[in-house]
């Protein structure tokens, strides 16, 4: 007789941006003649066409896929060179880390790679989360039975080490009392908005060498970098080498939302007593994955010809150039904000009285804005909301003045 | 302190195909003269080019991915409607099964959901598999711990029902007398290229209704059957929805092994106690992957128009001529074969005396054509050797050209 994974039946309610795009579409469904005027600023979906550099190499790429002598099958286990080799260039050699290609592992994307990267740890690692954080992170360990129970009352599980990042810490996570194993980070922060210095994240290193964890760094957002001393790369620590995985996207430099494209760095130093996290990993790649697509991860390549690296930039110029906007408007109207400065993400304080989701139900009904409820990060978000930087600069516009208007 | 997942350390040597990969690597740096003249018959993976109803709609998606009111980032969850769409009309309404485009999950392709799949399920089922078999199933399985210990004589895990399919049961696998919670089959077989008659797959519908388990259908080459009678799809059969989950892929109908698409069909009515599977998946689905590609969604739908469904068709034929060039060649050269068929490969039998690996090394080393030694499949593949029918038809002959001159 078939038996359940459990553990899915622990987690609470649906994963956050199906919640969200149902109570919008229910919205909609109620209000139809609104339904065009709904400006979505909640989930972190980029809405600019792909780069022209990019555009072009997938035109060829399928060029080649209609070509016998240039048609591709199945790719090579950790990606193709060529585009680990210009990653290696200009994420890591630019920057001064010292990672190789064959360290690098090509994938579909930052949320397969932080949900499936827990395949390789044993049941029993205990996790330490920012709160608030990306919800991946908690809900893969909690299928994974990694985090103990649910309780409803602090929306806390019991196995979990909870690292609060409000505005009394200044959003910053401190070392915590209980030692994790598996150490989550996300810097520039996702949904805060708000970023480590570099003194700050090797203090982080620092501690997980002398405590044996694991930190698995979600650097999703490092294009958005603007201000210097800030770390594109937690390679940029010493000794990071020795404990860190890093994750990358291409969702959010180059627009790959709906075009999946990111890769995961594990160093060969990286051990567990004689066992390299990097044989384990490709063991899993090799085995549960095949590769992304061959036009892909072309596409993936031409974000670091020249001219991708030229688009690209403007096309995050245009999205901060909304931050900005965001963060005055919002001013104006008098909210308390964080974060929009090197991250795509609005991080603010809700009115008092008004919880996380009585304020999304509020610019839902009242303004026709989608944000994201701050507590549907974690219980450290309540009070808090997130707006992204990522709608058209129009409707951010829009928005804003809706906003200053209500 | 960090723990790793110790069931990877039971796993023996490498993912087959890597072994392989890095065997013909090692011959081709020991004999660069003779790198250009190997023919590889092994790996499943196509050769043709896409077809150009496919080509043309991947060029007119990346056109729509380059203009702000047509870009696509995120895809809804299950994958884009208009595929599931057409998924449900071609392969399931055409063929009398009552399956609906909800019930339908598109994914990256049938490697990962076969692998991602245990996902679901509890650590203390107990899995069938056929024998010889895909590995991933096993493979996935042992990572997840459910597999018991390997026994490196036996070449068995201690927890796993091996139900052997030989020449001897004509490749059909028998009820196991120990009762399974989850079984796989795969139909067209890999790696036999042996079918089973749509009589044969309602006993194991029955069965696994019977015993409340779960059948894991992997239909990956079900374009490749030419035979009436033989089922297309599991759902066929009376029952099936209450207890089958049916993987397809479009690497093998349509060339997509470089290209990356597959979809998984799990029935809303397919149960465990109150708890649908279907919600489990999605929930999984939903949180730990963040779909297929826009532009390669697009381009499965084009698979199903008129003509992509007449030049994918032309595309099976070329294989199945090949197919059929193999089994005459090795017929002629004294060979005894099976499969090949209903499906893109040919299951030989190894000459007296020589292993599956002997006979690799030979083909290697000898004739320098690559195939696949049985026992990479499972114990009861030793003595036996794939071919496949993917290469080109200039390189089947010379191969079998090769064959019959030795």
């Amino acid at each position: 007789m078939i038996k359940i994974n459990d553990n899915y039946l622990k987690l609470p309610g649906s994963y956050l941006f199906s919640t969200i795009a149902k109570k919008v579409a229910a919205y909609c469904d109620a209000n139809p003649d609104k339904a065009d005027n709904i400006i979505r600023l909640g989930i972190g979906d980029v809405t600019l066409p792909l780069a022209p550099a990019v555009i072009e190499r997938l035109h060829s790429a399928v060029d080649e896929m209609a070509d016998k002598k240039t048609f591709k099958g199945y790719a090579p286990d950790l990606g193709y060179e060529f585009l680990r080799n210009v990653i290696v260039e200009n994420d890591y050699k630019a920057r001064g880390c010292d990672i190789s290609a064959d360290e690098i592992f090509i994938s579909d994307g930052a949320k397969s790679d932080s949900g499936n990267i827990g395949d390789i740890f044993a049941q029993d690692n205990k996790i330490a989360v920012c709160d608030p954080v990306y919800p991946v992170y908690v809900d893969t360990n909690a299928m994974a039975g990694r985090t103990g129970e649910y309780n409803t009352d602090t929306e806390k599980w019991s196995n979990v080490i909870y690292m609060p990042c409000t505005r009394e810490n200044d959003f910053s996570p401190e070392i915590p009392s209980d030692t994790p194993d598996i150490i989550y980070l996300c810097f520039p922060n996702n949904p805060t908005g708000t970023t480590i210095s570099k003194d700050k994240l090797q203090e982080w290193v620092d501690y997980a060498l002398k405590v044996g964890a694991v930190i698995i760094y979600d650097a999703a957002y490092e294009a958005y970098i603007s201000t210097p001393d800030v770390p594109h790369s937690i390679y940029e620590c010493n000794g990071a080498k020795g404990c860190a995985i890093e994750i990358r996207s291409f969702s959010k430099n180059a627009g790959f939302t709906g075009t999946r494209l990111g890769f995961t760095v594990i160093p060969k130093e990286l051990k567990c007593g004689d066992v390299t996290l990097h044989s384990l990993w490709a063991r899993r790649h090799g085995t549960k994955f095949n590769g992304a697509p061959y036009i892909i991860q072309a596409a993936g390549a031409a974000v670091y010809t020249e001219e991708g690296k030229k688009q690209t930039k403007e096309q995050i110029a245009y999205y901060m150039n909304n931050a900005k906007i965001i963060r005055e408007g919002l001013e104006t109207a008098g909210y308390e904000i964080y974060g929009g400065v090197d991250a795509p993400y609005i991080w603010l304080k809700t009115p008092e009285k008004m919880t996380s989701w009585d304020f999304f139900d509020y610019l839902l009904n009242e303004l026709n804005i989608v944000g994201t409820p701050g507590s549907g990060f974690g219980p450290s978000g309540e009070g808090y909301f997130r707006l992204t930087a990522f709608g058209s600069l129009e409707n951010t516009k829009k928005a804003m003045e809706r906003i200053n208007k209500a």
